[in-house]
């Protein structure tokens, strides 16, 4: 037996759902556009087209008085100075909540309402966040190796809106500064656009 | 210094959350007529109105679209053969569902709807548990020393029946039989009284 340093792993739990039904898988061509640092974003997307998140769901009806809720898992790493993130979108039934419960890793949601109201809050292990009714809600994974774990609840009959924000994003980014994890203003979104 | 063993508490989380609007105490005052052994109750009753459970609510408008959240606390102990648990309800608006996540502790969830039909759940930490629309549900802590703790989420709009629960109990109790926990038939429930 050799005297060097060695690792092995102990398993931790993977906070992927024992039973699901859906596995969705986002990568780097689904989110054309909403990357601030197009050149960037092309250059990666020329090498392989990155998984950025995925979410496992539980499946019920789509009704008023259902819950739908799943796992959602954003992967550590950064397009430019932009940290990977999810699609982001407000409910298509406009005036529905969701709750989010952080299981593992660091990160931001970011969210805005129709008036214009932004909310940037960290996410960590054990914070639960509230979004309420109207509130648009991206999640921001900022760690450089763990994933951004949540586990997810929201009302049956909300739907999803995602065209509103792929429009011109979220007003809010979150991007590595030279001091650290900043948040800044959208230098693509304008008052025109919206 | 003695060379005797001693203990000391390396202090874990607590999951009283750090907000909340509404600390609920259900003392066993509160569960009369609820348990099956009536001299028991009264037994433990005159000696201490012994806490059973509590519950950490986070308030938001009781409507449709919003989800009402919190804490529920379930201490150990049992009432004759019988362990301590909720008081148990409907929502008052029945086609609304509950989710539960298991947080620490060991238990079971006690289920039944309008037609009679049964389950009954074990809770252990990481099980997220869906109570669809139209169950009746109670959690039942079945661990000697710890409590059970569960995080759950509901539609704003779904109220309480507990009225209904009162009557005559669940179809079926949690309780320490010879060969451990025993799920059986509450001998107090009837068709007749239904």
């Amino acid at each position: 037996m050799e005297n060097f340093p060695f690792a092995f792993i102990l398993p931790t739990p993977s906070l992927i759902p024992s039973a699901h039904d859906n596995h969705i898988e986002r990568r780097l061509s689904a989110l054309r556009g909403q990357f601030s640092d197009q050149a960037a974003y092309e250059r990666i997307l020329a090498q392989e087209d990155t998984l950025l998140y995925e979410v496992y769901e539980i499946q019920r009806p789509h009704e008023s008085g259902e819950l739908l809720t799943g796992i959602s898992i954003v992967h550590p790493g950064k397009v430019g100075s932009e940290f990977f993130m999810t699609k982001g979108h407000f409910h298509a039934v406009l005036d529905t909540a969701e709750v989010y419960l952080c299981m593992k890793g660091e990160g931001f949601m970011v969210m805005e309402n129709p008036q214009g109201e932004c909310r940037v809050e960290k996410l960590a292990p054990g914070e639960v966040l509230y979004v309420p009714p109207r509130w648009a809600h991206r999640s921001v994974c900022t760690a450089r190796l763990e994933d951004l774990v949540t586990f997810f609840i929201y009302p049956g009959h909300s739907g999803h809106d995602y065209g509103t924000i792929e429009q011109q994003g979220f007003r809010k980014l979150v991007v590595e500064g030279e001091a650290g994890i900043e948040i800044i203003d959208n230098p693509r979104w304008s008052k025109k656009g919206s």
